[in-house]
């Protein structure tokens, strides 16, 4: 038996770069949040603290802002292709590469309802995601890019219903056929391809995420979440799967009847913990290998 | 000299009261943050562990949720004031009272363009605030109203400067005519009458307050935020003061030199600490009282 | 009537700074968030964007970072009263200066039961609290120094009732005689002198507000905290008073009936939100004018 | 092509459990964050919305609370390993089931220096984590269990250098060869048993990740989180492989150069973001298969 060093990877997170173009007087603005890994050989750093294979974290945080320039920063899809392709193909003991993402959202000022050139307001709802891995070079150069959100609250007052489940002794539970559901939804989906019209796509993405959760009569987080997800993949063929994280942020009715009062699904408590929490992919039989797509690195994608 | 007893309050702190309205199939939603604070002799609690003058917490919260459908809750204004007023007027030994609300706005989720009626998204921008306090009953009566926002972050691109500033030894900033401005504004305004349209008044102050923000030419941020308070008080004779807190969320220019990359203020560090804070009231001279209308409770507003 | 600049101030909020003493190979480490806001005449930056007046936050940061150097940084109360002193004493337009700090707690590293020299856990308990207050020079100045702690996460399993306690129709409550207390305590102490030994005075203060919690069978949180203030008062004589904010962070006994189980105060649910807040303040009857000791800055302290 | 259900588990996050033993006057507390997630054939709740095999979260709640009377909770490994065991053993449709558990330790309240039977403080410092893992009934049954720690922060101030490191056009950091190196740790480790003092080998541990940061001399931080694990996996042969995830919390030596200072490592800026990052795994070359050990939930673990 021996004591051996396993996985790996480094980098520097959360660089917050922000992208303002002003060729023309209307500006515009791409504000992320951005984390580079770096996977290879660098047992020499961990066995001998020999740092000749390591690129500085300092060297990638450089580089996040560099390439903001010097590649441009408008899909963040793009940008993360940009930075993991070249540390795989630029920077000799780099075998991989992980780019993370956040992008915060921002709206036009509206100046007496006119949107204003250089001023913003962040919109502040959801937070998009992406995450990009690149390994090797050339021929055998793979790419897998995954998009997502996060932080997006849904909620619906009625329409959602939780009965019929299982029960055992510890089951107190009353079925119900109205309440009230939200959840502050994580979703990411993998990319078959990266000849994607990016920002259509989100847009596209969270349009048919919303409208589903709408319009889906529920008879459970679990399924709703499930028809979300196959009409994303309906909708866009180049994605291979989509997968959710779902709290389930709890609106208790509130019981007012000892003040004599009806509460017909008026009056609830948000409550904070504990949660449900739904987790479940949607997939495509044929979805290509998902190789190393879901394997992160900063626990914010 | 004594050892007493001096200023004391106590409460039920943020209460999370989810108000839907469903009279008709198009739902309505109001999803606040509320606490409360009961003033008065209290001082045989404190002295001699006497509870015979002290409503319990849970009372307090029991009635936050039942007000929500005794009084209704559409503008936190006016269910603050109901609050307050009850406890001043109900509870024997309370001689004052403070109510402090945040407010998360919703907006429907659109289905095919369409507005859903009972599906929403947490719009996620600003959270609007409010702080109710009442004093004592009948002629004596006295109410004061704070209304207000924070979290809501705003960015100019271009129109800022910072130049002819005082300098000391520790000074080596260089004077700029050309920065990115950004805060995460908290405002707050207190009102001189109780007989205004909330909602419009909140509409309408948030949208002075964006428009002041854009079209300034700025020369310093205290100087923004005098323009916008200045404006709102202009715009709503029934607003007595607004304050402003204001942190400069500072934008640095990454310097892409050591790269023979140009920044020509298109590339910025967003760093998080230290920030500059820039806090400031604009007020009319013939303001009535403050009396104890700034006098918080939780830290939340 | 005319519109005005009312209560304005500005600084640099949050500076992390980290001091380490290294001339023995037992090093030392000091570790700190520390914000300055000035007072005095800024009108002109505010009116009409003039910062002749206006020393730079960001000369601001710069001077904190250097004192820790210059002036030392060992009692945050000392090195608080350094930077105050200095601002308005050599920065002309500065007529009052506030200084807040968090202070972070380290212990040593054990190698082998053994303090080692240069290597340290952050404690993580408690934060320590410093806010002092300057305003005038020569024989009109005037100093406010206030200490304190906050997120000193107290907690009793038994020794604690509340019953006896006011009813209204809201009221559902029942009275108990045994129930867990706990509590996240914040406390703020204003000292009457500033010839104090700052180290032991904190810990001192510290060791009271414990064994004064632990040993007063408590009928209310109010009644614990009034204890706990006037033993901190009666200990040290140059504290003129001391102020308390307290969630009653509640634990409520699981009902475990449904699965025929007893539970006797053994299994509780931790819940968040709604809490009750007991704040109170314990004070000298011939305690020195508070001043601006309390007007605070950051909302940190 | 067809589009169909993935992986999936649902349960309740974050109940918060609090258990006091009060069978003698000095009690003890045991303080835990725990969730459940439930791994099995749900499909027909997302598919068709039916419940039949879905035991409500609501009843995991239940159960986790029970069962800290039911079967005790000392050991965050044992109390994980008697839930999960339940659901597998007891709950037709499951087939896996996942417990994530975070401990926050307390220490007992001193009165005159001796500790009180039933008043703790929360010690604030590293929270405690278990993952547990349980598939299959009967001679097919296989367990995982996952201990482990976060927000463990060390610091060392001197011993620690960075230099010899890869350099692109991007480089321009300046190698170092003393330098403060601080970490915010999380560290997780597989057992390869259950037959295990648990509460032994937690302290066990700490103790060695902490001595090895303080002696190792450092060459990067990837060379001493390997000289951390390796003597972990030295000290106990149950220990089949240790995880970190180590944030460069870096501590930039202030420039006080331009005020005519000298900074000889003595006066630090602590930095929030971007943030070094380094994970590493440090294994057995015949560590047993991690099966699910490290397939997650919350996120929280």
């Amino acid at each position: 038996m021996a004591i051996v060093l396993g996985t790996n990877q480094y980098g520097k997170a959360e660089n917050r770069v922000v992208r303002i173009y002003r060729e023309t007087p209307r500006h515009e603005i791409h504000d992320i949040n951005v984390s580079s890994a770096l996977r290879g050989d660098f047992s020499s750093a961990h066995l001998v603290g020999d740092q000749g294979n390591v690129l500085p974290t300092d060297t990638q945080k450089h580089t996040a802002y560099a390439f903001a320039k010097e590649k441009g920063l408008v899909s963040i899809e793009d940008y993360g292709l940009a930075l993991a392709t070249h540390y795989v193909e630029d920077i000799e003991p780099v075998t991989g590469a992980r780019i993370e993402i956040e992008e915060f959202a921002w709206e036009r000022a509206l100046v007496d309802g006119v949107e204003h050139d250089h001023t913003w307001l962040r919109k502040g709802q959801e937070v998009r995601l992406a995450a990009v891995t690149v390994e090797g070079t050339g021929a055998d150069q793979q790419v897998w890019v995954v998009g997502g959100l996060k932080d997006l609250v849904l909620l619906k007052s009625t329409g959602s219903e939780f009965a019929g489940f299982l029960q055992d002794p510890y089951t107190t539970l009353a079925p119900t056929h109205d309440r009230v559901m939200a959840t502050s939804l994580t979703a990411k989906w993998r990319f078959s391809s990266t000849d994607v019209d990016w920002e259509a796509t989100y847009v596209g993405v969270k349009t048919i995420l919303v409208k589903r959760f709408a319009e889906v009569h529920s008879k459970a987080l679990q399924q709703t979440l499930y028809e979300m997800g196959k009409a994303v993949l309906e909708a866009f063929g180049f994605i291979a799967e989509i997968t959710f994280s779902a709290p389930n942020k709890h609106h208790f009715v509130y019981d007012l009847s000892p003040f004599g009062l009806e509460n017909n699904n008026e009056v609830f408590h948000a409550d904070d913990r504990p949660y449900g929490l739904i987790q479940a992919t949607v997939t495509r039989d044929d979805a290509p290998d998902a190789g190393p797509a879901w394997v992160g690195y900063t626990g914010l994608v």
